[in-house]
């Protein structure tokens, strides 16, 4: 079975390497790339985007999108953790093509009705472009096939604050639009995504796999293994984006709850995403009144770093 | 070594075995009982607290306090859990004595001020007599030994919102003022005492040891019980207000975390505490800014359980 996928992403190091399983696996069609503002500035995160694409000698179009959140100020893009150029600092060959005229936004819904119920949008930064598709035409929410999210964090903690995941974080007002749109969705958040810690040893066999864009993802890793190290003393990192695409392809791996999810937009616990299993009564029916959506909560971490490097070994 | 206390409760049948305990256990000295609404009307939780000391055959001072929340509306009395006498809707004696006319505030700032760093403030309702005592004498958090308060969750998810403890999101403007006033505190929440499950069998040997009281803690588990395996589908319940005194006694069947607590006081995630670890690094220092804490996170359920019925059997 092949997966037609819009790939939304802020590129960012993790992206990077989630771009390169899409531009690789066979059940994978890759109809183009959406960018967001995120882990760098929305005209890096295209850059990068058409960049990997090159190195990969694959054609793809690239929508540029979102600049900005949707109603907070805001946060200045994490260099620390991916890099000015959001690969690492890395030094990277030189572009050749360029984005489509067309809005990340205008892209989704073209691309999504000229194959009714068969696209999945798997997005891996903050939600802007999902958000501005839908107030484009609310209707995409019967016309997607499924909505893959990476961001969010039910149980684990958060990653910006105590209890938010930096995607959510960056723009809490789209994810709580995208979250509760009724569509199809499965969120891939830190439950998981921390379970999974890619080591030296795998990215070697990735480099030595994929060329010219091995290059570049090897060397990205190696900076976002520092923060890693830094900040959480693990010897690895955490391929949180490429979770995402294990999640289409390979969902045995995983172990979700369906439920309702809402969003806190404002005060101390802003960008946390909140999970209500289904038939869980609580004090108030509030927490579960948005539609149901699937959330993962466990998974098989190593199994999953496997299917990655086999991929792009 | 002997720990002078104050039990702040609001019985509650889980509630009643804690005094029970605190009546009962040779290493506490129970000082005094302060009521407040939370899981039964203010006027029950002080005749419930009074009735269970005389069915011990203790004399001890109970003086009521806080009848609703500081900011917020009250919610009403949960009479399915707790039954609408707070102990499980048995048949009780009749009550003999009388409350203290001093208010449960005062009474803590008496307390407290006549064995200036002695005694430890053990709360296990909705921590509105704590607030209003600090609003009384804010210097009480240099006097008190220390506060145990059972309430909150970390990891594990609430247990009357997705994200919030009962006692939390009953008043969690009361609770914000107490869970950061920098006082010497320690949350024992339901990431450990979900973790404690005490079966028939142990309330079998309670009910043996104590007599009077051993019926109406009986009796009252029986009602409670039945909420438990409708609710979560466990027999047994969790002895949540025992286990405060469980870690005053015995704080080595836990295992805590040092960091700062915060409190959503209002939207979605209302009622929640959120835990920042001690230098753990966030996006922005608003999460590390309250004074330190302690927060349990592990239990040795199995041990806690049986030392609860060792107490009391």
């Amino acid at each position: 079975m092949t997966h037609p996928i819009i790939f939304d992403t802020d590129p960012g190091v993790d992206d990077a390497q989630a771009i390169a399983i899409a531009l690789a696996h066979p059940e994978i069609e890759l109809l183009g790339m959406t960018t967001t503002y995120g882990n760098v500035d929305v005209s890096t995160a295209t850059h990068n985007a058409l960049l990997l694409a090159q190195l990969a000698d694959k054609s793809i179009p690239v929508a540029q999108g979102a600049a900005a959140p949707l109603v907070k100020p805001r946060h200045p893009a994490p260099a620390h953790i991916h890099g000015a150029n959001g690969l690492g600092d890395i030094e990277l060959p030189s572009l050749q093509g360029q984005a489509e005229s067309r809005s990340a936004a205008q892209f989704i819904v073209d691309t999504v009705n000229a194959r009714p119920g068969e696209v999945s949008l798997v997005a891996v930064g903050p939600l802007g472009n999902l958000a501005a598709a839908l107030q484009l035409d609310p209707m995409l929410v019967d016309k997607v096939k499924q909505v893959v999210v990476m961001g969010g964090s039910i149980r684990e903690g958060g990653n910006v604050t105590p209890v938010a995941e930096a995607n959510i974080f960056n723009d809490p007002h789209a994810a709580a639009r995208v979250l509760t749109a009724g569509w199809p969705l499965v969120m891939v958040g830190l439950d998981v995504t921390h379970r999974c810690v890619l080591s030296p040893s795998h990215m070697a066999r990735i480099e030595a796999g994929q060329g010219k864009l091995g290059k570049v993802l090897a060397g990205s890793y190696a900076f976002y293994r520092d923060f890693y190290q830094e900040m959480l003393g693990i010897d690895g990192c955490c391929p949180h984006d490429s979770c995402a695409l294990a999640w289409l392809v390979r969902p045995e791996l995983f172990t979700t709850h369906r439920g309702h999810l809402n969003v806190a937009t404002e005060g101390e616990a802003e960008g946390q995403t909140i999970f209500a299993p289904e038939n869980r009564g609580y004090i108030e029916p509030r927490w579960s009144q948005t539609p149901l959506a699937d959330v993962c909560l466990g998974v098989d971490g190593a199994a999953v770093v496997e299917w990655i490097t086999e991929t792009l070994a």
